[in-house]
């Protein structure tokens, strides 16, 4: 069901969770990063399956498992994690922050069941429940504000094992509008700033034509910069044949009076 | 107080909220990812600052600053970025992955305030929400399950930005124009694409003042991705101040007649 296999292997274990809201919300944040398999263990509230907070994901929740101790609920995997806010006692274990544990838990998810622990909302992992881990796992968190709600600290470790390290932006999509294109815009928007009076218009003779080329390269890079799509350059195009009709004809009446 | 000083000029814009327990889970996540500016526009329950889910987070929760329209809550940003689970209607926005999204976000956070919007639980962000966006970004959730809980979507979003703070950019050359200038071309460009007859005018009832969003959304949007520099802003508002007032003022006489 999972669109990618390897993620297939996780399951995440809430280890005695106090609030069923929690549980759907992991359960929601599960289904939408594609992984399916959720174990409980010892939850507070038993009827945690109703929890509305699993919008969208009621069937992984309907399917979770139960267990009454951790070890049942770890004993197919080859890796348990633990996460923690970091305390002094978890000293006894290595931990590793969240980006550089992700690419252990990807590298053994390829091959085998892992298994990705969450404490209690209140005292998270207790240190019993520590000693059955492998290593620890910490989301980087501000020192001042380490603790995380439950359901997003589920987001967050599940965004980051499904995040794709190789994501290389694709080229875009942007069609970029032909020199021909802006040469065209230029030279519209020039003729509506010499109507416009923002430009002094050129004299007959066109002796002063050099000296109104420093404003026409500002307008020309200016242009430029813009960056248009051809798509954008058509539609600006345009609104300046529209204004510059207008401009044009209205200036006629005004000359006659 | 922010201990990453780039972090501290995001602006974390919720939009229409409903729930007030998922205004103080994104209170919290912000929280514990360093990021300590909440604005909030228009939501749906005025006593949001008393949402208890902000555990450890009432202080940044105290100082979010309220809003009546999305151009207000932006204006002060140089980057405005709207979140989506991707329908249809934003195939005219380009889109960007989370993971693609960070760098460019994080370069622009090196000099000047982005916004990150969120929609409404229900709706997402509207179509005139997103008229004010310079780009969108979706969070890589599975095809059959998008939508995230919006607590979830902000702790992950932020978790990215704030993920590997090995890669602090330098700030870039370009001085980006604020969403206050962009918005300020945006109404004197549709002022002159009415008196030009580009556009109808707006009746006096105001009676079809909806029929007129969608154009004015479509230029809102052009106008967002033309990427300007500050001083182009305000070259391009010149530009424009003088062909609406000459639009304005030929307009008389030919009136008279």
């Amino acid at each position: 069901m999972s669109p990618r296999p390897e993620l297939d292997r996780l399951r995440v274990v809430l280890v005695s969770s106090r609030n069923p809201l929690n549980i759907g919300a992991a359960a929601r944040a599960m289904s939408n990063f594609g992984f399916l398999h959720l174990r409980v263990v010892n939850p507070y509230e038993l009827a945690f399956r109703e929890a509305r907070s699993a919008v969208g994901a009621a069937p992984l929740l309907a399917r979770a498992e139960e267990f009454k101790t951790l070890a049942e609920a770890v004993a197919d995997c080859t890796l348990v994690v633990g996460t923690t806010a970091v305390g002094l006692r978890q000293l006894h274990h290595p931990v590793r922050r969240l980006e550089q544990a992700a690419p252990f838990i990807r590298k053994r998810l390829a091959a085998s069941p892992v298994a990705l622990l969450f404490g209690s909302e209140k005292h998270g992992l207790s240190n019993e429940d520590v000693s059955h881990c492998h290593w620890l796992l910490r989301i980087p968190t501000r020192e001042e504000h380490r603790s995380m709600n439950l359901g997003q600290a589920v987001a967050v470790c599940l965004y980051e094992l499904a995040r794709d390290p190789q994501a290389v932006p694709k080229p875009e999509k942007h069609i970029a509008a032909t020199a021909a294109d802006l040469e065209r815009l230029t030279s519209l928007l020039l003729d509506a700033l010499r109507s416009s009076g923002y430009l002094k218009p050129i004299p007959d003779g066109s002796q002063k034509r050099r000296s109104a080329a420093p404003t026409e390269e500002k307008i020309r890079r200016l242009i430029r910069r813009l960056q248009l799509s051809a798509t954008d350059a058509e539609l600006t195009l345009g609104i300046f044949r529209q204004i510059f009709w207008k401009l044009g004809s209205s200036k006629t009446p005004t000359a006659e009076r």
